[in-house]
């Protein structure tokens, strides 16, 4: 499967193109082809280095990863989000668009600033073409753990999106990093509610003196 | 410790007296009294089964029990709670109130349907004399678990309130129940979180054939 990740260059990126290139195919996007290609070159060190396979990982711009793609992920900052996706419109078609977006901002504390469709997921999914599928999910992973492919993750993913077959496809996925389980989280309305955790748990790490906290429910 | 436990007669009210007699006066309220002094002989006996010392599970009426505690735990359902705590306002002085209340309602799954104060803590606070102590938590423990005293309930409690004494009480109360963790949740504003927490919980556990869900942040 060759999956495109936006935002590929930074933050959680990283860890999904580490943890997914022993399987797939991964195009890492970035506005500049040349700061992919740096990425790229480094991810695909860091996965040989621990004697995995390794399909693939390929730097390209945001335009040609899109176009490629069978799955997109979008792991990019709230703010910046709509304008991206207008501009990169003409190059969906009706690939999967996995949406780790969270509108948020922080005053002392973070607080969960959804648009008025009540969810970036919906939001987005107003912005593409109707036959892209947007599933949202992994908003509560910690970035610096999925990029650290020593660490086994046993936390929960819970995934919303209306599109049946999408969101099997993104469950498939979700098994193949190990020790995370996938959940069900309902149709895309839903995704408020897993859009929300993550400020929420920011906000539980910090008065708490944790941090990176993921979620299991058991 | 004088706790008294409004609902005590029924569903989680249970779990509280049982896990809690070993080391505090427990007053199980009902608006019967008789139907309380049945339960609370009956719960008696359950942890005096298990060899666990009982300092006393009295049943009383919930004016008598609001009036004689230093805590008071609100395991009522919100559909009613308004009126109970309007009716029984003057006995209320300055104990500290822990309320498990989750307003919501089902169609095919469930849904947080807040009052207009954003949560149910808000509301409770605002029906209650100001010098009562509103802490918000319990949520989403499993009644059925937490009246199982074989189970270690490995789970954390988040736990929001505005007096940080009041707070501090209800951590510790929380730590006496075997590997529950107690998580500063902030204060009694932030409760929507933990309540919205609650049918989130439910709808996972429907679709993805789960049951007696709690929640882990790790």
């Amino acid at each position: 499967m060759k999956i495109a990740i936006l935002g590929g260059t930074g933050s959680i990126g990283e860890g999904f193109a580490l943890r997914w290139a022993t399987k797939h195919d991964i195009l890492l996007c970035s506005r500049s082809a040349d700061r992919a290609a740096i990425s790229a070159e480094e991810y695909t060190g860091m996965v040989l280095s621990k004697g995995l396979a390794c399909c693939g990982i390929t730097g390209c711009t945001n335009e040609a990863g899109i176009r490629d793609a069978d799955v997109i992920v979008l792991s990019v900052p709230y703010e910046g989000v709509v304008p991206l996706l207008e501009r990169l419109g003409p190059y969906f078609k009706d690939q999967i668009v996995i949406s780790l977006v969270v509108p948020m901002k922080k005053n002392k504390f973070f607080e969960y600033t959804p648009p008025e469709q009540g969810s970036a997921a919906l939001e987005i999914r107003d912005i593409l073409p109707k036959s892209v599928k947007v599933v949202s999910a992994y908003h509560n992973i910690s970035a610096k753990k999925l990029a650290n492919l020593d660490l086994v993750l046993d936390y929960d993913v819970v995934i919303c999106g209306d599109d049946g077959d999408a969101k099997k496809i993104v469950m498939e996925l979700t098994e193949e990093i190990k020790n995370l389980r996938p959940l069900d989280g309902g149709d895309l309305g839903c995704s408020y509610m897993i859009e929300s955790l993550t400020p929420f748990l920011i906000n539980l790490a910090i008065r708490n003196r944790l941090s990176d906290l993921g979620v299991k429910f058991t």
